[in-house]
C-alpha cells in the first residue's frame, strides 16, 4: 500500500497522492552556461525526466535562470519544470536573483547545508520566506553527506548509538519541514529526502521517517546518493529504490549515476524507467523479455535479433506491448504464449527457422537473413 | 530474517542454512565443444560464478561432459563445481552417460519439460533415482515459460482465476519435490526454484512458494527469468532478487542477462557481486561511493579519476575498503568522513586541487597531473 502523501504540483506535474511515481534528474553542465544548460534540460526531458534540476551555486548560475527558461520556452518547452538546487546561499541568490526566483518551479534546500547557529535559522528563514512569497513548493532534501554537524554532536551527547547519524538525518530533515510550516509554508508545498550512499542504511532511515511523520506524511522523494558508476550504480540504486517502492514509499525518484567512458547523461532517466516499468508501476514502452541464451541456441542468430528488436523499441515510439525473443523451445513456446508478439528459435540444430507468435498463438514461421526485419514489420502490422 | 533452509552441498560450496547467498552462471557455448566449454567455465568461475551451469541437452553434449571436466581438472579448477541443466531426455542421458551423471556435481531438471501423461512420472522417476545412485544434489527448477500443461489444464478446470499459472508453477515444482522425496532422495539433497520473467508475478510466486513449504522449507535457486539485456536486464533483475532477497528468501542467485554488444557473458556474475555486495549481504572489493557530477564540479576531471580509480579496483584484488570520490564540498566532505580512503573536488572554482581523507579524517591535498595516480598509492600504502 502506498502511504498517503500530498499532492505537490510542480508547474503541471503532481508527485504524492496516488499520481504515478515521477521520474526526476540533474543536468551536469555550468548553469552559468545557459545554452548548454538548456540544452541538457531538453535531452533529459525528452528522455523521460518529467522534473528537471539545475543547482543554482553562484551568482552567475542565478543570473542565467532565466536565460534558460527562455531558450525552454522558445524551443518549445513550456512544460518542462526546472528545479533549482541551492547551497549555503540559497537564501541570498534567491533575495538578490528576483527573475531567478521567480522562474524557477520548486527550490531545493539542503537543511545540513544552510549554516551555522544562529545564522543556520535565519538563512532557512529568509529562504522559505522567499518561496512563500513566490508561491514555489520546496525540497528540504538532507543527505548523510552533509549532515547538520550540531545536532549530530547533539544527538551524540544525549545517546550515541550506531544509527546517530541516520536519526540526525532524519530528525534535521523532519524538523526543518516542520520550521517550514511554522513560518508559513503549506504542507502541500513540501517534499522530503534523506538520501544515503548505503542501501541497508537507506532503508532504515526511510522506515525511521516514515514512523516519525505518522498520520500526516509528507510527499517524498527517494534516491540512492552517490550510488557509483557502471553496473554498480545502476545495480545498486535498483535494489534499493526497488526495495522502498515495493514498501509503497515514494512519490518521485532519481537514479543518481557517475557517467562512465561518454555514457549519456539521460542513462539515469533510462534507469528508472526500466525501475518503475518493472515493478508495474508505470508503463513507458514494450517490455522485451529474452532468455540470456545458453549451449542449447545459436547465439550469434540469437543475440542479432534481440540487439535489432531492442534498438527498434527504444528508437520508435510504441504502445507498451509485451515482446519475447527466445533462444530454443525449452521456455520458448511457453513465454511466447505469455507476450503480445514473440519469436523463438529452434534450438541449435535447426539453426535459422524461428516460430512467431501473435497474441499468444503460433502465426508463421520465418527464416533467412530478413528474420528480424519482418518480425518488425508483423509488429508494425499487429500492434 | 533468512528462511531456515536446509544445507546443500555441491562438490566445495555449500547453498543454504546460514551460508552466504551463492553466485552461480550458465556458459552459452556448445557444450559438446569442450575446449571452449571449459574455458568459459573458467571465466565465469574467475569472475566470481560459484556454480557453473552447462546445458547438458544431446548425447555429444553428454559425451563431451567427462572431458570438460578433465580439462579443469588439468588446469587446476578441480573445485568447480560443474552442473548439468536437464530438459525432455535427462533420464536417457544419465542412464548412457554414466560418465557424465558421475561427473556431474548437481543436475537440474525442469519439472515441466519431462515429458507427458504416465512417461512424466516414469521419467521423473528414473532421473531422480539416477541422482540417488550417484549421490547428487537435484535443482527442481520450474519455469512458467515451460509450465506442465496437464496440471494446468487440471487446476484451470478447477478453479481459473488470474494467479493460476504461478499457482501451477509452484505446485508443480513442490509436488515434485516431494515425489522425489518420496522416491528417497534427501531433503538436503534439494533445491527448488520457481522462475518467470515479471517482476510482480515473481515474488508472488515465492511468497506462495514458501508459504506451501511451511516449515520445512527447501533450499531456494532465485532469478528472474529472461530478464532480457542492457539496462533492463540489469535494472529489472536487480529489482526483483533485491526485494526477495531483503525478505529473507534466497540462498543462491543467478542474473540472466542477454549479452548486448560483444558483453562478456560474465556481467550477468558481476551484477550479482554488485547486487549482495550493495544488500550488505556480501562483500567481494571495494565499494566505490562516487556522486553523479553536477554543475558544481569540474567534470571533465572528476570522471576520469572515477573512471581511473573504477579500473585500479576492479583488476586489483583488494581489501572490502570503502573508497568515496566527490565533486565538490556539498556532500564531500561527510561523505569522505564516511569512507576509509577519499578523496573530493573542491567545486568548479578552484578546478585541480583535491583534498584527500584517510579513515575519516583529512589526510593531504592532491593537484595537476597525477592526482589520481597519487591516490592509488595512497591506497596502497595505506591498506
Amino acid at each position: 500500500m502506498r502511504l498517503k502523501t500530498p499532492i505537490v504540483k510542480i508547474r503541471g506535474i503532481k508527485v504524492g497522492g496516488k499520481n504515478p511515481i515521477v521520474i526526476q534528474s540533474m543536468t551536469n553542465t555550468d548553469t552559468a552556461d545557459a545554452e548548454r544548460t538548456a540544452k541538457q534540460c531538453i535531452e533529459l526531458y525528452e528522455a523521460g525526466s518529467e522534473l528537471v534540476r539545475i543547482t543554482v551555486d553562484s551568482e552567475d548560475s542565478a543570473a542565467a535562470v532565466k536565460e534558460i527558461r527562455r531558450i525552454l520556452d522558445s524551443k518549445g518547452y513550456k512544460d518542462l519544470p526546472l528545479i533549482g538546487d541551492f547551497h549555503f546561499i540559497g537564501h541570498e541568490l534567491l533575495a538578490k536573483y528576483t527573475e531567478c526566483a521567480r522562474t524557477l518551479d520548486k527550490y531545493r534546500i539542503n537543511p545540513g547545508n544552510v549554516g551555522f547557529g544562529k545564522s543556520r535559522d535565519k538563512n532557512f528563514e529568509e529562504f522559505i520566506k522567499l518561496a512563500i512569497k513566490y508561491d514555489k513548493p520546496v525540497r528540504i532534501g538532507g543527505n548523510w553527506g552533509s549532515l547538520d554537524q550540531e545536532l549530530l554532536t547533539k544527538l551524540m551527547d544525549k545517546s550515541p548509538d550506531e544509527d546517530i547519524q541516520i536519526k540526525t538525518l532524519v530528525k534535521s530533515t523532519l524538523d526543518s519541514a516542520k520550521l517550514a510550516e511554522k513560518l508559513g509554508l503549506k504542507h502541500d508545498k513540501i517534499i522530503l529526502s534523506v538520501k544515503v550512499s548505503d542501501v541497508q542504511e537507506l532503508i532504515k532511515a526511510h522506515e525511521l521517517l516514515v514512523k516519525k511523520m505518522g498520520k500526516k506524511p509528507y510527499a517524498l522523494h527517494l534516491g540512492l546518493t552517490e550510488a557509483g558508476s557502471g553496473l554498480q550504480g545502476v545495480v545498486s540504486s535498483s535494489a534499493a529504490l526497488a526495495i522502498l517502492l515495493q514498501k509503497g514509499i515514494g512519490d518521485t525518484i532519481r537514479i543518481s549515476l557517475t557517467p562512465q567512458n561518454d555514457e549519456p547523461r539521460i542513462r539515469e532517466v533510462q534507469a528508472c524507467k526500466h525501475l518503475l516499468q518493472s515493478l508495474d508501476l508505470r508503463r513507458f514502452q514494450p517490455k522485451i523479455v529474452s532468455c540470456p541464451g545458453c549451449g542449447r541456441t545459436n547465439n550469434i542468430l540469437f543475440q542479432k535479433i534481440v540487439k535489432e528488436v531492442n534498438r527498434y523499441v527504444d528508437k520508435n515510439n510504441l504502445e507498451p506491448i509485451n515482446i519475447a525473443i527466445m533462444g530454443c523451445i525449452v521456455n520458448g513456446p511457453g513465454e511466447s504464449r505469455h507476450a503480445d508478439i514473440a519469436l523463438h528459435l529452434p534450438g541449435k540444430k535447426e539453426a535459422g527457422i524461428v516460430s512467431v507468435y501473435v497474441k499468444g498463438k503460433f502465426y508463421k514461421t520465418l527464416q533467412g537473413e530478413s528474420i528480424t526485419k519482418e518480425f518488425i514489420q508483423i509488429i508494425e502490422e499487429k500492434f
